[in-house]
């Protein structure tokens, strides 16, 4: 049999069973391993087979923080004095999810997210407990509450009441992720999860235009796996699948670092050979670590025509991934004496000119006279008196750059560190079931977390956390559901 | 039998075939005209079915444009002083193309373009032969040549030398389209052709893997129509399907005018649902008729920011899509007493602010001050010499826009005629073979037009008659392909 992905195969092709079970999780990230949990324990048999070595993905690589609030806010929220409506909580993921927000998975995620959140504590993930001030990317010690979106940048904050969301593992530097799918893994397993590792799903069987099973290879040799109640897919995004980028995210490729483990969009497709419709394929996520630290915020962007084109007080990658947008193959982030600090080294900025004037800089980046300095100019004009009435940055971001010497830091998409993944895939009931063609969903198949188009479905509007969030609380449902569904 | 395109029927279902053919060819605008008239010439039995009563579709609400060029270039090209070599011609298109051009239909067209444009004056399309110049978007009377894209504009000329491209059935006005159609329906017909209107595809028919036939709807019955060598889906976009259009191209729900007469993606769903995949499918065309006169291309464009944007003398859809890209509701168009002029009536501009200074411009839209009447300052400065450092608008456009009264002339998306159609589909080889999601062609399946993503796939990069070029010259290649494949 030449099993693939975008092939999938008929049941009355299959000869025996290597591998019976109730249900068939592919993926062992975060996603997988929270849809195996709620499935064992709903009392459903489950085996998660994971294409790597063990359990990680691409969540494994993340900082482990998870995008939360809404009810009245969390114990950590309003210990630092925060509420937060799920009201306020809707109407920001709302606006982070783009011209297309998923209306259903909002309005379930804003209500029971505080939920989730101590779901999450009861299954054994730390959280310290305080809140972290201040504009950063990701705690540098173990702390755990953050602003890590643009909550308190424009235009969010005109239709939502900021409060700090990011609630981020107790773990001493960046990378929690890999803490948090620990701590997941070990509870999967006491469920009485089974894990195949090293075991790469190939391609969904199908039977009567339902899902039954999966034909895995592991040892180098292809078993037939028969899911009696479904296949649940958490394989990931695509950032990785070049040809895939290609057909739907060209855009991207501008960009020097795919963040993903396997990420080859199997998922996506052995969905989609399976029936399944593919919505929001050239959205992406990216971002490069331009701050810590945060005075840099106080900086101006501008584009390689001189000017500026976005508040710079948003979130990182709102900034970025407008960046990736303009015209050009990088921009410059214009800083005085006052407020110029070096990124960290791996955002691989370049120093590309220093001047006592900023005509020298301009001139010295050979940029047309007028341009950069007279955005500075314009700039500095209205921030004497605290204000950006043309992109609106807030007032606490905004002082003149007017001491000399003046710099302009060059970050260039293909060469700095612009990590990106993909945010377009499956389309999925709150539930994980995937729907069809005609939308409807397709029998015996779920999938959560970036193989499919959830929450986080718009480049611009991404916050840290929101993937982990939906990919665990909307794994979550997949195998709930999954579980509860009769055997075939 | 519960026929809709998203899912395809086993031939196995099938009672009993109510017409049998050698081809049948879904839709009969100008991709399915010229796959039809290829394959019957090609000795095959060819039926067309299109939805509407006749022949047209989205092909026929066009100017009867073509985009041609290379190998010398035409004769008309030639009469008017322009040679256009296959090299600069690919450069164009691959420029037009964005981040993912199709290289080999750009190498195949950019080599054959000149003899199509000769083939389909053998088939009975007049040309007047002459040379329009001047910045329009159609002709007014029966022209032939016009400057039809970016060819002139940065950064085009830098990678390819510029000659006007833009070929238009001789027809006096605007619409030619229709004409177009008109004389390729009546070769079709004399070639053999039967064409059964008010006929709707309504899913494919697949057997063993390929397609083997189509039930269509006519007279309020389902027929199950056999097609022994293949099936041809020419039934254009998706810019009538609001539910697609939101999945994928969301953005384009700002604008206001799909344009399209079906349109409805029902050619797309039928590929996928036979297993093809589907490519860029977020790309779309849109425009506004923001000049003649072409002294508007004098002015200069803003954002709400109160920045330009592009250089003016773009393509007038390349601007206008890039205006969609702005953020905020609507752009502006600046001008002084010098170039003032109103556009056509059916732009729906509004005269949004008039002024003895730009200042007084500024204030009255609410505007920041300094931020529009320095951009103007700015462009000023430079265009005393001709010259447009920042956004490279070429010298003929660019003169100081200093003679009052000034206008500021506002193009908002959502009201005035923004129309737009959808530049993704299904993926094509040059042959019109539809590839299925592991890149391999599905036997028995073609398609052509705007059911594909071809050679316009790109909205910033769009020029006038590619689309009507991509759809006729493929529309040819698919059907002889699909004529010279044994019978199944």
């Amino acid at each position: 049999m030449d099993a693939s992905p975008e092939r999938i195969i008929s049941a009355a092709d299959i000869g025996a069973w290597d591998i019976e079970t109730d249900v068939a999780v592919l993926g062992f990230g975060i996603a997988g391993a929270c849809a195996a949990l709620e499935a064992a324990r709903a009392g459903a048999a489950v085996t998660i087979f994971e294409a790597a070595g063990g359990s990680g993905g691409a969540s494994a690589l993340s900082g482990g923080e998870m995008y939360i609030g809404g009810s009245g806010g969390t114990k950590v929220q309003n210990d630092a004095g925060f509420t937060d409506t799920t009201e306020d909580f809707a109407a920001y993921l709302s606006m982070a999810g783009g011209p297309d927000p998923d209306a259903a998975k909002i309005a379930l995620y804003a209500g029971e997210a505080v939920k989730h959140f101590e779901w999450l504590q009861e299954q054994g993930v730390p959280y310290k407990g305080n809140f972290l001030p201040g504009k950063i990317m990701e705690p540098e010690a173990d702390d755990t509450l953050i602003w890590s979106g643009s909550e308190e940048a424009y235009p969010f904050y005109t239709k939502s009441k900021p409060a700090p969301r990011g609630h981020t593992i107790q773990f001493m530097g960046w990378g929690g992720g890999r803490k948090l799918v620990d701590v997941l893994d070990v509870r999967a397993r006491a469920a009485g999860v089974v894990v195949e590792a090293n075991a790469r799903g190939r391609a969904l069987i199908g039977e009567h235009g339902a899902v039954v099973g999966v034909v895995v290879r592991q040892n180098g040799r292809d078993l037939n796996v028969r899911a009696r109640r479904g296949v649940v897919l958490a394989t990931g995004g695509f950032c990785m699948n070049r040809e895939m980028m290609r057909m739907h995210a060209p855009e991207a490729l501008r960009c020097s670092t795919p963040l993903g483990t396997i990420d080859d969009g199997s998922g996506i497709l052995m969905g989609q050979a399976a029936g399944a419709r593919v919505i929001h394929m050239n959205e992406f996520f990216v971002t490069c670590p331009w701050y810590p630290p945060e005075s840099l915020v106080k900086g101006i962007f501008i584009n390689q025509t001189g000017q500026r084109f976005i508040n710079e007080d948003c979130y990182h990658g709102r900034v970025m991934r407008t960046a990736v947008a303009q015209a050009g193959d990088k921009v410059w982030l214009l800083a005085d004496n006052a407020i110029f600090a070096r990124p960290m080294e791996m955002a691989g900025a370049e120093l590309a000119a220093v001047g006592e004037s900023w005509e020298e800089v301009e001139s010295e980046l050979d940029f047309a006279p007028g341009t950069l300095s007279r955005t500075v100019a314009q700039y500095n004009e209205h921030a004497v008196r605290g204000e950006d009435p043309v992109w609106h940055k807030a007032a606490k971001w905004v002082q003149p750059l007017a001491e000399p010497p003046f710099a302009a830091l060059a970050f260039t998409p293909s060469e700095s560190m612009f990590s990106y993944f993909t945010l377009g895939g499956l389309e999925t009931l709150p539930s994980g079931e995937v729907l069809d063609l005609a939308g409807t969903p397709i029998p015996g198949l779920y999938a959560a977390g970036r193989t499919t188009s959830g929450l986080p479905r718009w480049g611009a509007g991404y916050s840290s956390g929101l993937s982990l969030a939906d990919s665990s609380f909307f794994g979550r449902y997949a195998g709930k559901s999954v579980a509860a569904r009769g055997t075939v």
